[in-house]
């Protein structure tokens, strides 16, 4: 079924509207107004008439005009009553935002739930969640979830807080969010169902998911085998530790699933699987990132000016199976009349000395790597920390983005190239440095990572997913 | 033998100083004026009479006072020479800075200049090195390496690049550089004279390394074996893969050692070994800020506000061994108390839901969990991106001071505690939460990483270093 009016609801309402501006509710309606949701917003409370500046309603069914999301935010023992209104008058969606239910062990409660949207066209997300983010529509979680950028990544969670934790970490490193779900526990909407309406969702590009349990292993693996892969998936797993599981129970009252069935499910449809918060985002920005790149094979090419991190990133590298390979010797030669003898290393890792703080030179050096038909992927390690004293000797306010122009002009064979900046010295104008050169990279689509192993943990997935599509 | 004098040198000549400002032995100059460094300064170099302000002589010999540290840094063919005028003044140490020795192929140079020093009490350190980092005798890497703070951690190292990069990670992770070696090529001091140096240096409190090839396992070992553990010593090892291997050749001329060697003598002699540049400053922060706590097992208490991240940080600590074990009934009762029955999990891993946000309600947690006698460490989750809303709600400029202070305060029984605060959205008000938060934190020992993993596999190294002291 179509959730589109879930994601792009014509008009919002909140049941519960409170006028606590530390409340739920009240933070709701806030993010809202702040962000300029696009639709009609009802917020319902029969004790005032007006709430953060809009005409409040006495009850849902006062409205009379159609609904397509209620959030409903009063106590769980007052939530049946308030589904059933909605029901009446035909509400499209219902996010029940209150907690108490399944999770605290009153089943009932979402029993008479189910009962009340029986045979209607209502249907229901949560109880237990905080429902959904959509930055088309300007629909955020509370009033610090500001909508930045409309994004291209769907993400289905079973948890609210590591949802809100993900919108803020793609900030960050440069991915945005289509739309967030918030699951909650999932008494009616299922994630798969969700996942099957972002599969032909036509403004989705990769679907992401948080999950601690599959109620239905066999729809999950129904829904992922259709799309086998087509659109990228990446799924962070919890609980696969006992006390992992007893924590999930009462976390959304789901029943943790066998990891075994999780992983092979995975690997029998192409969706790629991660188990921490951290590879989830770095996973996400390198399928984000690469995802127009033809990723061919595991042979790479190290470039560095220096030599520890490179044979630190180079250990790395063959521990995940990749081939740091000799580079051709046509590429050895045509290096040796770009590079001075000394204090360089002509080999695969290629150490650039002193000579890599030259952007004209790093860039020839590109130049050379990305004509070399050995090479399948290029990773190479800058440190902005140096920035501030390039700048002064070329001259320039932003040396970062002279090196971002010398490494698109010279990627003559548009070979994928990944790129580890460790943030070492953090002071505020490093900071605007690394950002801006971030910023910069990402729009020749080149990833960047923090540490050697957050980028080769990644890129091994990526390149994986790969080539288990071409099999 | 001391090599006090190599660290804190009261006289310091370049031979080969370059009017050059991008050169080398021009920046190690401008490094030591910039800090403001104790000794005395002697640049050689017969074209000229002055450079950067100091007084230049024509040779090591016209200097006529008497020498503790000479950086080299002319032409490898010329510096032979160089070093037998050293030899015939009584310099105490020579560093070779120039590079193209035995890591080029030329071992004959190497032996000229081993030749040189026989039978002297002249030392070299290098060549193909940058020397001596240190902090007490302000002396720095180059112009952009800053001495911002004394430190307790000596670092030796087989890689320049790196020792740069640690130190200023240290600036941003607040801890802190007593003095760093880069090795070199190791022609004469050796990294195992160096350890044993340290050992009994009293401003040392923790050695770290990075090796790339030992050359005298036996007297490795024997130094090591002697220490077994007392003062902490951290290794990064690089070079475990094949082309890892290879690349070591060609950057210090080393032979890679075997790994399983390697492995076997820091089990037996109770010292750390790390894989990865990430995990070394990882476990250098919790060694660091942990040194004075009791820490006597793997029992956890996980403390969050929301289910997802905590469920996730559970899984990776058992995944290390850890126990995120029940709670004494005791501990279950106060926080009944002090906690609301609704979005909150009254268990391990510990949800404080939106109550978490409210620093009192957090200190009291605290309080409880510190009493807890089945709990050895506290780990608990904070992430910065809310301070900026709960500023205005608790009407402060600084919440992230106020509940390191309700922190501090109610951890009544010195429990370790490390905090986990995943850098998300960083915009540069948020930058500086971070930062100030992470030092308030760090003043009163409480290290603080970036994800999960990063703390867990730190945190897994430690208490194993702890432990087998015990045995």
């Amino acid at each position: 079924m179509s959730f589109y009016n879930l994601i792009n609801p014509k008009s919002y309402a909140v049941i519960g509207a409170s006028t606590n501006p530390r409340s739920g509710s009240y933070r709701f309606i806030e993010a809202l107004i702040n962000n300029g949701y696009k639709g009609k917003i009802f917020p319902i409370n029969p004790k005032i008439e007006e709430l953060q500046g809009l005409k409040t309603y006495p009850s849902i069914e006062s409205v009379n005009e159609p609904i397509d999301y209620v959030l409903i935010a009063v106590p769980a023992d007052l939530v049946p009553e308030e589904v059933r209104k909605c029901v009446k008058i035909n509400v499209k969606f219902i996010v029940i935002f209150t907690s108490g239910f399944g999770e605290s062990g009153n089943k009932n409660l979402e029993e008479e739930i189910k009962t009340a949207i029986k045979g209607s066209n209502t249907r229901i997300l949560g109880p237990n969640c905080i429902g959904v983010f959509s930055s088309e529509s300007k629909i955020a979680y509370f009033s610090d979830q500001l909508i930045l950028e409309e994004g291209n990544i769907s993400f289905i969670s079973q948890s609210g807080g590591l949802t809100r934790t993900l919108i803020w970490v793609g900030y960050t490193r440069d991915f945005h969010f289509r739309t967030a779900i918030s699951l909650g526990n999932q008494i009616d909407i299922t994630i798969e169902e969700l996942i099957d309406f972002f599969l032909v969702d036509e403004k989705t590009d990769i679907i992401a998911a948080y999950i601690e349990g599959i109620k239905n292993g066999k729809e999950f693996y129904r829904i992922l085998k259709k799309n086998n892969g087509k659109k990228p998936i990446i799924i962070l797993k919890c609980g696969r530790s006992q006390s992992g599981k007893r924590a999930i129970r009462s976390h959304t009252g789901a029943l943790a699933s066998s990891d075994h069935l999780i992983e092979s499910i995975m690997n029998q449809t192409n969706t790629i699987l991660v188990q921490t918060f951290e590879e989830l985002t770095d996973t996400i920005l390198m399928v984000e990132k690469l995802r127009n790149d033809s990723l061919n094979g595991k042979n790479v090419a190290v470039i560095n000016s220096g030599g520890g991190l490179s044979v630190e990133l180079t250990d790395i590298c063959e521990s995940y199976g990749f081939n740091v390979i000799q580079l051709s010797p046509e590429s050895v030669k045509e290096l040796a009349e770009i590079l001075p003898t000394v204090n360089t290393i002509l080999s695969n890792p290629l150490d650039l000395g002193a000579s890599g703080f030259d952007p004209e030179i790093f860039g020839k050096v590109i130049n050379v790597i990305s004509r070399d038909p050995k090479i399948d992927v290029i990773l190479t390690v800058i440190e902005v920390e140096r920035f501030s004293l390039l700048n002064k000797r070329y001259q320039t306010e932003d040396i970062g983005e002279i090196y971002v122009k010398n490494i698109y002009d010279n990627n003559v064979k548009n070979k994928p190239i990944v790129l580890i900046s460790p943030k070492s010295w953090e002071s505020v104008p490093n900071f605007i440095f690394y950002s801006n050169f971030q910023d910069a990279l990402h729009r020749i689509k080149i990833p960047v990572f923090p540490s050697s192993e957050s980028a080769i943990r990644a890129l091994n997935k990526v390149i994986d997913y790969h080539l288990s599509l071409k099999k």
